[in-house]
């Protein structure tokens, strides 16, 4: 008999076949309001066998398709600076195997290290960024390593002209001034990603989605609740537009799901997950 | 004293006197997600209560119409063809009196014993089946009575070009390719009915109304959640726009109370029961 | 040390300085069908610190403008004139000091004294209304004093013309009737506020917002739900369309923060607050 | 076919026949913290079928005795006084017709009217009253009436030397100096029932049981919650020692459902309800 | 890179080192309450981290000892039948390879096929049965095959003078008269535990744990909530007084886990089995 | 009109009269099951309200005596240091006024900056520690400063000899053998409380209650569940045997209320808050 295999539906393949290999990173250290997205990867693999390998949207199957899910990282509790080191660390081993890391949060700080490793391979990535929130303070409470400043830190490692933002519903007035020079920021909505794609084209990207971008009617399960966000189709149409991008790395993030009892804004990010793995694998 | 009687709100008429016929079928036993529908009759009959009897959208009032609540069936435990034996056989009674069926279920297998007591009456019914599911597959996990092969086994009953479905966002590859050529399939939103309606004039037609239809942010409690769902006004318009068809027999499954502890997908599933009751009696 | 002072995010000015006094009216005597709303104010005051001051809606931040929080009102239980009257003293001393009373309820019945104080010195005041419920029952299980009746209260002090309703999608027939004839009230949306506006140019105005006129699927913490509503966006543009209006009192109603346990229903109380305050102030 | 009839399990004789007659008193309106208690006899109706209707502790079968179940009374929002009539009235039926008048809250204020409807038929009744508060206010926030000052009010009734109070937690120090001179208080247990029990024989007696008496961990779902209860089995001990009693009258209130979504103070109520009823039965 | 495995805590050994294999038994088809026990192995692999290997009771450490965790079952839904052939030659299998079959519910008719495959090899095997429910009835509703007759089916098995029950609170009164012929029946509490454990000292033994037998205080998450039950103490002093015993196969069954938000009975689900485990393996 | 003031009940003193300082420590940083303690001080201030300022058991009411509220530390996130900085100069402020630091976790990491500004001014403290867990660990996950290692840095501070640990039921085996050496540890309950208080007899000492000694049926709002602790009665026993120590500082901490939605846990850690001032005090 063997051991007990816990994927997400569909990402069963070895590491050596896969194209893109997910994994978790159950972190929400320096989350401000009500911390607990480290459970996200662990419930949403159990929760994604709710869903069909099959997309209707996209008329493909994951099952056609190799993705490698490598598990949770083990990471420390009360140290911001040895999780992101691990994190990096892990996804370095990615990139090095020339695989597309696809991580799973957590909080959104660990997309800066994701995104440094992708970095060191593709020093010339941009970055597509959904969320509610800019995240572009320099400092959050006197930290410089928070889910608040991380696109500021990932802006201290791309430079400007590479970060564009959409669906932005909240921030300070200093990030609002900031934004206006260092990144291409869209507020509220998604309607420029299609024009962006088409900039991008053949270039090297980096997809990073906060799920809190979506209204928290269908996503009340995050640790900021943000009203007015964009829709669930909204979100699904930006996502399937990147068809044909050269997307070189990912994360989901900022899935809180003991804030949401019913089970839906699991549901939510596993279909997210589906539809981003489609898009990239297309 | 009388006895004390609980009735969905304004269905408080006799048998002899009634035009329609409720009852509920608090059957869940193939469900292959979260189980619990079989609470959604009771509860409903309950929660009805923070509604008026008064449409605002028709102009009508259930309480001038004839509605007669029958109760939920006393139905066994893990015997599936049993409790369908059962259902068939209070729906052929109601048939008899020539009154018209409405079940409230339950999953949705539960559809199929009602509308075959439909059928003996009325052979060449159309089923108008709203879902988010195509529910086509030939059996699940072996099993050909299921949740998600209840619209196969219908098309084993009535055949070719009787099955119209709305809203469809889930489904097997095979599914698909079933549905194009044995049922007229709409996928993601409703926006044929009007058409359909129009075709179907004067004939004798079935709805059946899966409540996950609906996006699952305003429908969470529900058995498996699907994300990308029609709004609540959608359906309503759908609804609505039924008016004037020759309803032979209806019914509205998949709620799952307990999986939504606001009342919310309770106050959802009796709201379109208030109104497609009225649609029908208007 | 300073004693522990707690005040929603943003309005902690003194009250002589304040142009706007906000404070609670913890009351949900009547509410009929699920209480709990006397929780709103105490929870929204912790709850607002998940938002920031700044709105990028209207590009001003609540930090540059005086909101004094009063706290809440101790209200008896079981007594509702003894409580109507509390609430009326508190709201004559704010006006007195000619200052503009917004309060946050509690159940809707706390609307009328409140607009009575306003009444008193602004006696042509025009009262817009959002509400999924038109409110307009001459009494309800034979009080005259109800969170059903209020706005026929209202209508008894401020007489024809003065009403106008906005997202109404639930009452009775003969509330339907009545409003033809004394209110002004758009159906399901809230399409005819620019309009409205327009006519009241420079005149006095009471805002009342009964928080149901959102859809529950991002609402779902009310004592009433009913599906169907206005989406968070439609809110939203509605408020922001008041600007430049006289407005010389508000409130804020029907938040049961209990009902919904993710917190999504209290975050948008704070967002609407937000808002709201800072139209009228902007 | 026939009306839907819902009872509560075991409780489905007529009322001619009925020895005990049960109904439901939905009524909250003097909560001081969470109310909703007027959910709870159509909840525990619903939930009452989760029990047998054999009692393994008395060995004994409700299915074997005669109670009928009145259902609820409709009762009005907002006005305490005409709550309490209706009930009286109510009561005064049963009791008229020879029979138990035994309810289910409701709050601990609907006490009053159904000890009255009895007081009127035996005047020398004597109170059993098992709580985690004493309830002897003079007043509440000024108001007379209220959960808080039902046994005051119950005393102006009875006077001394009629009232044993059990399991009593929490009180105001004056009402503490109050019950060492009207009452007899048993602080914290209810080890001192079956002493009373054995004074009281043969006489009339009224049992009141405000579930909280129990500890919340057994019950969590009741407006005020306190730490520091009875366990669930000393209740049974306590409620099975009341065997051979003359118990002309009974209620068990305080039991707010939806503060509790697992179903387990449900199931308590109903627990306690059965095993009271089959105790006047036996 | 290796593929990722999920195990209970500590169960983390090969196969064929193996003393006992545990495995997930995701089957409530016929739960007559409230269903949802098929998530229970899967939630509690992952809710099992936030335990220690090490118990303080037993001063054994479960890293030192080998216990292969072989998944859950893929069980059909609607076909009890099917479902418990597949448990049956899962447990054949680990019967055959001379290890311990440690079955994890699901509800309690998966104790069938497992106690079945261990009775062919041990067909002189007693059964400990720890429980709320006698679950001896003839069927239930029609059905022979139910959660609430697997002892009855069992006895069909075993015979005679075979089956032990503790803890039992909840019956028929026929189930009661059949218990006191057939079976050896400890009603409400587990005190004779230790005289069987030493009459049935050397002979095998399959011990069945429903842990309704829990009071709902400490174990709200479960089909039907049966107040009155024993602690967790009593419990685990019960599981404790196993030691020294032969015993072959065991199970632990009914947890809902959805039942219980907080998280309590899937911890306490997952201590039962952390002590049972290391009672046998002691 | 004055600010609005949010105290614990009964705590309104000023600070220059008070003889203890009560505040809340915001923080679960280094939380390693489930996150959510920070939510705690604030969500207590609010729900005390339900409980009497007067104590049953001493007889004596908190409105006789002089505590202040020093309201919640403003913490960063994702700096575990600079927390325990700030915590740690605040108890200072405290000490040095010649009052009594009582703060409210937070994790139980929040300890030891509090014991280290009460050790400063009195060098032989000794430690009453009441807990599920050890906490002894010299590391947790390579980590220093963590809940799990608290005890471990408090015994860094004061050494052999001073710490009493109560009710301990959770440990690696590591802890479990150094607690014989560096610590007076009692397994599983309360029983020595009395003879160490004896021996304690006019000593300074701290107290360190973490809330989840308790049983999780009673306290299941709480980051790591531990099922088998002591009952709520037991733990008031505890804590009232205190009287006539020389108390010069305290904690109550891991209470972490969302995971809780009923409001018990939330009701408990007020209660025991109320109660272990009232000790201190008396």
């Amino acid at each position: 008999m063997n051991k007990n295999i816990s994927t997400f539906i569909g990402c069963d393949s070895t590491f050596e076949e896969a194209e893109i290999v997910v994994f978790g990173a159950p972190f929400d250290g320096t989350t401000s309001f009500r911390p607990g997205t480290r459970f996200a990867p662990g419930l949403m693999r159990l929760e994604s066998y709710g869903l069909e390998t099959y997309s209707p949207y996209l008329d493909i199957d994951l099952e056609d398709y190799y993705v490698f899910d490598g598990g949770d990282l083990e990471l420390p509790f009360g140290n911001t600076q040895r999780v992101l080191d691990a994190i990096e660390n892990f996804a370095d081993e990615i990139v090095s195997a020339g695989k597309i890391p696809f991580m799973v949060g957590g909080e959104h700080l660990v997309s800066l290290p994701n995104l440094k490793a992708v970095h060191k391979r593709y020093p010339e990535v941009s970055i597509l960024h959904f969320d509610a929130h800019a995240d572009l303070r320099s400092d959050y409470m006197g930290e410089a390593l928070s889910h608040a400043t991380v696109m500021r830190r990932i802006w201290n490692v791309v430079g400007d002209d590479k970060i564009y933002q959409f669906g932005i519903r909240s921030f300070e007035k200093a990030e609002s001034e900031f934004s206006k020079y260092h990144a291409t920021t869209e507020k509220f909505s998604c309607e420029t990603v299609p024009s962006v794609v088409a900039a991008l084209k053949d270039k090297p990207v980096y997809v990073t989605i906060d799920l809190d971008i979506l209204d928290p009617s269908v996503f009340p399960g995050t640790g900021t609740i943000e009203p007015g966000g964009i829709t669930f189709k909204e979100l699904l149409t930006a996502v399937h537009s990147l068809t044909g991008l050269n997307i070189v790395g990912a994360d989901i993030v900022e899935l809180s799901p003991h804030n949401d009892t019913s089970g839906l804004s699991t549901a939510v990010a596993c279909k997210v997950l589906r539809e981003l793995l489609l898009t990239i694998l297309a």
